[in-house]
């Protein structure tokens, strides 16, 4: 049998994680395989906490470079997270010849192009299933199986930690931040939680994906990052009558001229669209391809185990190709070079809005708000204006029919300087989804 | 670049799609892929009518060995269905050392073992993606992202008219024979539509899956098949009282002991699973990995398009493999000889059951009836028995906690012989899918 031996850098629980399935699991991808895994090396600065694993002690070290000039080492593991030193790591492993499989989406969505021209150059594969939707197989989904697609929309639901917390906000009317305290207390988020709550994970991993299914280099920088942090209980409830979901979405398009919109926001969708029924820490990738049509993939988008049955899934396609005797040259890895396509500005993004303001109960305030929508080319499909109450101010809440998000944007900004205007206004997104499918020009 | 050809055996809807992309899509293979696939015969009994696209009609031929025998061929694609003649012609182009590509799910359940078989030993590749669920990529995500996982369920919505058929009843509240009727003229269903409606083709994709999942031959004759045809309104109805949702489901589970159970039955899912909500003429597929946890695939399972949009996912990674040089023999192809693994008899199968009978309304019915399935070790979790209207005879629904198949069949038997019993029982089986992720041992 066939023997291949990797290397991990970070040993915290993704890699005790892949630690784990590689020992317990020894048995079971040797019968089903057919080839042997030899983890024989794992380098961490910290290598005397306990991992509640049985490792030799001899394979453990402080110095990564036992890993990446390991000779007798095929497979680099990486799973340290960040950008840096990652980054270094990786593409030191690279030009040292060795295959490398990271989970790490902030090096990949800043690095790809790179990391695939260095791969190339050093004949080696870099494979990343774990970098986006944890054991969901998107990646390898996107570079195999649509290759006959031309890709025309992804809408993913790629953050669990939001996922969890606007669940909870829906299913039992809490609000945010005791959504978000749970979530922590949970595990679900960090302590420090605004990389998360703030969509740049979703950014991260929308970069990814459009990157490969455009084979083009997009950038952090360029897309539009909207987190939930704004989201109140009352903006759940309005979504509710009129039958939508609020979920934190990735987005990619290709639309008209070669243009592509990427975009991360609080979204609401129709209650009775699958990603709508995607609840809890769990994450969705829906994708649209012109052949195959909807597709969507489910699954735990992070924790342990799931990240860590991707990247072993990556070890073991890596050992596959190596035992027969593939040249990772030849493999037409994505290039990302590719200067067809180009960004569409998110104020010349066109799609549906919830607008929820807070006037003054004084006679003409809606006339007066729907002049300035109107002004601006907005037209409204419905208004939930609800009794005057004990308050002084009342809600009015809209929902418009398509409309573009620079014109939606100057009239919010002509509102909100009204004197009778007592609140912050609000503003979602929203997509119908419904007939993106019969939208599709059929190859 | 590197040029690949293909010849077609089958020039069908599935084949008229898989042209159709291999020639619009040419440019955007050699853009995303850096190769060329060139479509260089076509083998049919019918090579006359117009299939509405521009076909060289020199590559057009009714010898089938002008495919298989094609020295200039390197990928032969078998799309027309059916155990014979479809075989033999899959048989002799492995034997004659073309790579194939096959969507025939009937070849696949009857002959996997054999088939890897003969692909090893001529250093060949067979892929067969578009063979269950059309589009989505449940066969490569088995032989591939899941390689770390032991399996321990799958369940699947895998037959597109019995689902359709299903979700019309449920929102609809028409009959089966209407919504079949309805199937037929959508295109949904053949005018001979038992081969769906009774179960069969969903009991062979189950059988691919779980012979790939757990690496052993399985016989279709050897599993527990039923359709949709008995399904009424009514149990529709009684479903949504209880808070379920009828659905098709075939069934692969991992059991104690090395025992594998696998069954196609309608069966009662909770109204807020992610199954659940698969409507229309979509399948998903729900996969249970020790590592992963739940992993759910979604998409279209069938259509000229998505089916077509797979073979050719499939015809790109064979393409990829052959220009990296990958040595096919070398690559670990599942052998289905596994010993390890036995099937589990459906009289053993242990799960909840829907029973709904028709009784006179006499006193002490519902007595004679809790006192039978008591003795067979049955209890009855709820019951609903509507009050008396006009009829003679009222309906008794039940719903049991969990019980052994064999000792249900044998109280429905005794049941269905007491006098007060009017119409045929109805009897569906209830899976709970709850808890299913916490029931697996962490590996």
């Amino acid at each position: 049998m066939k023997e291949i031996n990797v290397g991990l850098i970070g040993w915290g629980t993704v890699g005790t994680g892949v630690a784990r399935i590689l020992l317990n699991q020894d048995k079971y991808i040797r019968e089903h395989e057919r080839l042997s895994i030899r983890l024989c090396k794992i380098a961490d600065l910290d290598i005397t906490t306990p991992r509640g694993i049985d490792i030799d002690k001899n394979i453990l070290t402080t110095d990564v470079n036992d890993v990446i000039n390991n000779p007798e080492i095929d497979i680099v593991v990486e799973l340290i997270g960040g950008l840096k030193p990652a980054s270094d790591f990786i593409f030191s492993a690279l030009k040292a010849g060795k295959h490398v499989v990271t989970a790490n989406k902030a090096v990949l969505a800043a690095h790809g192009k790179n990391l695939f021209k260095t791969a190339k150059e050093n004949k080696v594969l870099i494979k990343f299933e774990a970098s986006v939707g944890g054991c969901i197989p998107i990646i390898n989904s996107l570079l195999e199986g649509m290759a006959a697609n031309n890709i025309s929309a992804i809408y993913g639901i790629v953050n669990g930690t939001c996922n969890y917390i606007l669940t909870q906000m829906t299913q039992r009317g809490i609000d945010f931040s005791e959504a978000l305290k749970e979530a922590q207390k949970k595990g679900y988020a960090e302590a420090k939680p605004d990389y998360d709550i703030k969509g740049i994970d979703a950014a991260n991993k929308i970069v990814i994906l459009t990157s490969l299914a455009y084979e083009t280099e997009i950038n952090l920088d360029d897309i539009y990052i909207e987190g939930v942090t704004d989201i109140t209980q009352h903006d759940i409830q309005y979504a509710r009558e009129f039958g939508y979901q609020i979920k934190l979405l990735a987005i990619a398009k290709l639309l008209e001229g070669n243009k592509i919109q990427v975009r991360v926001h609080p979204t609401m969708l129709p209650e009775d669209t699958m990603l709508a029924n995607v609840d809890g820490v769990f994450n969705a990738i829906y994708v649209l391809g012109n052949a195959a049509g909807a597709t969507m993939f489910y699954g735990r988008g992070a924790g342990q185990m799931p990240a860590a049955s991707a990247v072993v899934g990556d070890i073991v396609e890596i050992a596959k190709c190596k035992i027969a005797g593939t040249d990772p040259q030849l493999l037409p890895l994505p290039t990302l070079d590719n200067t067809r396509y180009s960004l569409k500005p998110m104020d010349e993004c066109e799609t549906r809005y919830y607008i929820r303001l807070q006037a003054l109960d004084k006679p003409g305030v809606l006339a007066k708000v729907s002049g300035i929508l109107g002004d601006h080319n907005i037209s409204i499909a419905s208004v939930i204006q609800k009794e005057r109450g004990v308050e002084k101010s009342v809600p009015i809440v809209m929902m418009t029919h398509e409309a573009v998000e620079g014109n939606v944007r100057e009239a919010l900004q002509e509102i909100s300087n009204l004197s009778v205007i007592t609140e912050k206004t609000m503003m979602i997104r929203v997509e119908s989804m419904e007939g993106d499918e019969e939208k599709l020009a059929i190859v």
